[in-house]
């Protein structure tokens, strides 16, 4: 009998590779009937003007400079496949690819990723006020945070479209993700990263043999050092937050898990720890293809971007009622992944939470740092803080009255506590050996 | 449609407890129906004189201080389910819960475990001379380590029995699984670890609420430590390595998904680095039983013990044709995790190399360190210490001849890279502001 589960292939899914799709073969177009099925990619769009753009080609930005959004034939693949057939596909992020950019299966680079747990956390949630709560562990992923999905993703089809070396500004997970899969499949990788992101996220691209360099400043000057280098090198790509188009076609997969691990039908609201957004706008697609898909009814759940007040722009945009947000004087967080002081899909995120009636809301480091230690005397699960700083808002937006008592709440946790050991203080006496 | 992946309730599966089994119901025993079928669970076994022990009430060691087996009513449970129903149940552990000890499914107690990626190796294989080399990825799981297998069934099934808190001394991994299950479970954690465990692990104790103690001395100075407090405590208990019967359980399921996720076949060999040995005992449990209820056919894969060289009681026993070991005078190995001098379990891992003929192998700090970034370079994946020196170990036996260049060989990485950070050198430049 056929495995139920996953044997990874490190480039290459060829022994599970087979012909996809159970309605009537589409048109032929620029690639063959087997490797238009793995993939129903169509085209690029303009996520400011809409307008079309190749996907096969390596892209940036648009020509104005916003984000290219993947768009696929959801027709085609509505009749290639349903929700049941995806259930009997393992456990990774790629039993969602039809509605992944990779054509070819070969072309995958995968350590396993996706399809993480969702967790029902009754103690935690009763403590808030919200008995319906759960969490969507992205700590259980290669590299211990979310950043592998939109890493596995991009690399792959980086590769696909033969990409010689991806480089990449980060506030440290991102890196040593991108790195990890850089390394795995044969490319290769420079990183700068702030000097102040966590220790460990070094390691992680260090081990990989990423090219790695600190930077005495924030990830926007990271960013800078990463232009000037790809500008000298050739076939490298720039894969900074969303100026490539297929990070965020990883990251969609958590809206994708999270309908169907609640088998097919969305929570009332999800929160997530926003720094660039991707996250976010992904969730936001995903739910969005999944409805023209028939693949989800009724409501989108409402989006709530979480940040730190030390750094919360896309909260003070929202206020003021803004479609784009201004870099606050001097962010700082102990949520370092989310000190993004401007993000560039900022207009994305903020449509996102205005079209699902969902809001923005700050939380302090200490209120962040309390909820991280009250989860996980609660509940056992270590969050990064980043994660920590959703359940902070779930405590606040429940006193409010935002959120009702009964209303069924998904909370993204998107790293391992284990990236941040310096968050949790350690009193243990030590005792002579007996 | 019904999820096809996990949601994962903190006590109760209640939403998805249903009648089990397909076969004719078994003789009404101690357990109504509907909960015998969730486990089929018999009884207990002394793993050196065979004597039965009741399953139902706290037990510890057998009367002669050995090991308590666990056993299974195999018969009903190959009536009761075959390898095509766990293929529709949600990826964790739990889905051989026929073979699991825990009675009744509302006292799971789960945050998501198991069911880890098998990931192929082609590059680094290719390097060793095997191409054929896989790796179980174990730091996919709660807290980082695989210790989460054993912690998650074993606390499960102390809740069942009405145990008020656990207490234990370990090399820091274990500690850390333990301590976040029974935050989870709602009861008590003591955990006594050395001084120079991985610092993480005892943040990771603290931040679930853990009483913890560190101790100037090694892993079985803890013991001592926790001997004394467990009791003063009425209905606290002992759960060191193989002084109580569950955590085996958890861990064999290792073996139960690696059969399953080659496709209901063994690879020739599996490697597994070995401190107590608690996997490598469950990985041969788990090969038996399924070569019991007709699961496995064939051969079974021959297991080998890999420890490093500062700290190798196991692989001097095998070399020495002895049945059980001797703790050396100075053990030290930065594979923290298998500084293990004296396993109670030492006598059962010399049966499993042996009665499957396989082999014990120490290799060097230098070595596994080596091993750690040349899989990290060709493969992307950071592994802990303890799962490079299996790596390395695939090396030497493969120069050795031991290992044929066909053969198809899986190495248990233990546990995340992240949880040791210190192994990993960085020389990265830091730049200032552009």
């Amino acid at each position: 009998m056929p495995p139920s589960s996953p044997s990874v292939p490190a480039r290459a899914h060829r022994r599970r590779a087979r012909p996809v799709g159970r309605g009537a073969p589409g048109p032929a177009g620029a690639h063959d009937r087997r490797v238009t099925a793995y993939s129903l990619l169509s085209h690029l769009e303009c996520s400011r003007e809409g307008t079309p753009h190749d996907a096969d080609v390596v892209q940036g930005t648009s020509p104005v400079g916003a984000p290219l959004l993947a768009r696929y034939d959801l027709d085609r693949v509505a009749a290639a496949v349903t929700p049941a057939d995806i259930a009997g596909r393992p456990p990774t992020l790629w039993r969602y690819h039809e509605v992944l950019p990779v054509r070819d299966p070969a072309r995958v680079v995968s350590l396993g990723e996706g399809m993480t747990p969702m967790v029902d956390l009754p103690r935690h949630g009763a403590r808030l006020g919200v008995p319906a709560l759960r969490m969507k562990d992205e700590g259980l992923v290669p590299t211990g945070s979310f950043k592998a999905r939109g890493a596995a993703v991009g690399v792959s089809r980086a590769v696909e479209l033969g990409v010689a070396g991806i480089a990449m500004p980060t506030n440290g997970n991102a890196g040593a993700a991108w790195a990890a899969y850089a390394a795995r499949a044969g490319i290769g990788a420079l990183v700068a990263m702030p000097v102040d992101a966590p220790q460990i996220t070094r390691r992680g691209c260090a081990v990989t043999g990423a090219e790695l360099y600190l930077v005495d400043g924030l990830i926007g000057d990271a960013g800078a050092l990463v232009k000037a280098a790809v500008g000298e090198r050739p076939g490298w790509q720039d894969t900074s937050t969303l100026r490539e188009p297929y990070r965020i076609e990883g990251k969609k997969t958590m809206g994708y898990e999270i309908v169907e691990q609640l088998g097919w039908r969305a929570p009332d609201v999800i929160l997530y720890p926003t720094g660039g957004g991707v996250g976010i706008i992904g969730i936001h697609k995903a739910l969005r293809e999944m409805r023209e898909l028939g693949w989800l009814r009724g409501e989108l759940p409402r989006l709530v971007a979480v940040q730190a007040t030390g750094c919360a722009p896309i909260v003070d945009a929202f206020a003021a009622g803004l479609a784009e947000s201004t870099p606050p004087a001097d962010p700082r967080t102990v949520a370092f992944g989310i000190t993004v002081p401007k993000a560039l899909g900022d207009f994305l995120v903020l449509d996102a939470v205005r079209a699902t009636g969902g809001t923005a809301i700050a939380v302090t480091d200490e209120e962040l740092l309390a909820a991280q230690s009250a989860l996980a005397r609660d509940e056992g699960a270590w969050v990064c803080p980043e994660g920590a700083a959703c359940f902070a808002a779930v405590g606040r937006l429940r006193e409010s009255g935002w959120l009702a008592g009964d209303e069924e709440v998904v909370v993204l946790n998107t790293g391992a506590g284990l990236l941040y050991p310096d968050t949790v203080p350690v009193d243990a006496p030590v005792l002579p050996r007996p």
